[in-house]
């Protein structure tokens, strides 16, 4: 499995991965999901891939090539995200188009998301999802995140915390704690996790992290956030019971 | 769906569900799914369900039954939790054996699992699951507790601050917003909570608790726990960012 998240507040976004793989409990691996396009103070172009691994790579290996062979339209030449959304759509349904049936007679998800983010220039920054279908949906400021994969287990700390106009460290560290939540809860989501911070309207991608197994900080922040949860716990009123026998509306007469 | 979650520790058990039944978006209901067969000084004995609610309504009914009826084995005559567990089962296997044919062959979904917690007479308090196919397993000291339904997103409040040795009331709070966060990041599970409290070797179910929609308390603790965890965002040093461009071991190249 894996679990990658995107987040897009007024000043900005961040863009997270884990970095596991699973065919199985019996076959785990490790290979990066979050994808760098970025062209230094020309456009920010950050993907990140969930799904059937053989898939994910054909697509990352085709928009590489068209931009190794300058084909006329590739992630460095379309001018607004909208259009790179459906480019990167496309060659989801390429890749599908060739492999689906030898995957599906053995009964082998063929199924992918991406998670595309970034800004080009003249527009504002934007964060997309685009299905295993080829279609996608962009994330606006009444929920602005996006989540593919095992997305479950790190969804509170996001319902809870987040809005498009909180400070964008705490959004760092609100997508790290996502993360690291899914994988304390989830063996088949697990480190290095790969982190990008992006500031709007600069277009050169400043801020980027990866955290491996053991990292110091990883191991602080959980002691941290595992502290606070208690104090706050402990801080909370204690419930407020209902004695007594009075318990025909609730039970079982 | 719904979400039910029981609790062991030391000094005692929590157990707690949800009220929203769904049968798609467009048909949601309210029915209670923990149920109390507790006899006030000789047993406790407290069942949550999930899953096809014809099915676990049957079986709530088949256990009354068999009491009213003063049948030989019923709850209230069995003197050990693991027999119970085992009727319990053999139940569900009574109700599923009359009706899966039926509702297998227009797909749909026949199973229910039982959450099972409470003390006999001179015994520990114990804490079981009951699988749909009637079999069992029991909650121990390392893993001190046991989800059924939705059970993801209230995962992580659990796996980062429960333990064997947490108190009693710390534990009702933690599994209050375990439920809490499910409902805030799932339609599926709703309110009215239901929450009660053992204290071991009691052999009384002193404290329960029924929270509806809008209870102050609920709200009140709603918004703690979110200004908690966003002064613990705060209180978190700012990720260590790597700057610069040495990035070929990260990204692609």
């Amino acid at each position: 499995m894996t679990y990658c998240l995107g987040i897009i507040t007024r000043s900005g976004l961040v863009i997270a991965a884990d970095s596991r793989t699973n065919a199985g409990v019996d076959y785990i691996s490790t290979y990066r999901k979050l994808f760098d396009f970025s062209v230094t103070g020309e456009r920010v172009i950050i993907i990140c891939t969930s799904g059937n691994l053989a898939i994910t790579q054909s697509v990352i290996t085709a928009l590489e090539r068209d931009i190794e062979n300058q084909t006329e339209t590739n992630l460095h030449t379309l001018n607004s995200f909208y259009d790179i959304a459906h480019y990167v759509g496309s060659k989801i349904r390429e890749v599908q188009e060739r492999d689906r049936p030898w995957l599906e007679r053995d009964n082998i998800d063929y199924k992918c998301s991406l998670l595309l983010g970034g800004q080009l220039p003249g527009e504002k920054h934007k964060l997309y999802l685009v299905y295993p279908q080829g279609n996608f949906i962009q994330a606006t400021k009444e929920t602005p995140f996006i989540q593919i994969g095992e997305t479950k287990y790190g969804k509170p700390i996001l319902d809870r915390t987040l809005s498009y106009e909180t400070h964008l460290e705490a959004v760092a560290k609100c997508a790290l704690l996502s993360i690291d939540s899914t994988m304390k809860s989830n063996l088949s989501v697990g480190p290095p996790i790969n982190l990008v911070m992006y500031e709007r309207d600069t277009l050169v991608l400043r801020h980027r992290l990866q955290l491996r197994l053991g990292a110091p900080y990883l191991a602080k922040m959980r002691k941290l956030w595992e502290e606070s949860l208690r104090q706050a716990f402990d801080a909370m009123p204690n419930l407020e019971w209902e004695y007594g026998d009075e318990t025909d509306d609730i039970f079982l007469d």
